[in-house]
């Protein structure tokens, strides 16, 4: 039995993800890929932009909070998948050499009443720099209870 | 000027982004640095998954939804950027060689008031394989109105 289950994802806990610094060329690598707009290409059109210099892609930025979490928490947990989430916000632009500190907040919990060997848990994801926030999602995450 | 701004996304316009298909080896590369949860890397763990067989990473499957939206849209627009979303589902599992068709419904548009020169666009993306959605969001786009 992996070490966290649903009955560890109680309201109002929070979890530690550690700290994730954005490497300049992947950033722009990610962006190149999935998301070629030029405030994420250029130096010289990001600082012309409204984020005022090269930015991350906030896809980039929703992905490395993922593998923060699958680290810290899904990789020993009963962890099932997510059917999705009911918010998703960058509200400051992300920046490459930043340092971010990763954390997930438990929301809420309910045991599924379909699928009784499993819980529904919404998590609240938090990106921040220097204490300021600038990725925040809602999400369900699906866990297998206790046997 | 380019070709879209503000005053284009008009409620109820559907931009068609054309298909995507899932490429394996990408699907698996994108999980092991971004989602590396077994049932996104190992066709085993998928099998024995409630998705029934190896699946995308959610954040891929949204990765790719944003780059059609780039080539289709953004790229001949006055694109701004994304403060975020109020929603973001992927209500049927995506697997490997699955062919989806992108779309962008206009939701919603308004003239920002604190800045006239941009408007604020409610986006609904769509990915959908034979009709099912796999994968919906609704976002708020920022673009400049016209000079």
């Amino acid at each position: 039995m992996p070490e966290l289950a649903f009955e560890d994802f109680t309201p109002g806990r929070v979890f530690d993800l550690g700290t994730i610094v954005i490497d300049h060329d992947e950033m722009i690598a990610f962006a190149r890929r999935f998301d070629p707009q030029p405030f994420h290409l250029d130096e010289r059109a990001g600082k012309e932009s409204i984020f005022g210099q090269l930015a991350a892609s906030g896809w980039f930025t929703s992905s490395l909070w993922m593998r923060a979490y699958v680290d810290a928490v899904l990789s020993r947990s009963t962890a099932l998948g997510s059917p999705g989430g009911e918010e998703i916000s960058w509200p400051a632009p992300v920046f490459a050499g930043d340092e971010l500190h990763a954390t997930l907040e438990i929301l809420g919990a309910r045991r599924s009443r379909s699928r009784p060997e499993m819980g529904l848990v919404t998590l609240g994801a938090r990106l921040r720099r220097d204490g300021d926030v600038v990725y925040r999602a809602t999400f369900t995450g699906m866990f297998g209870v206790r046997a």
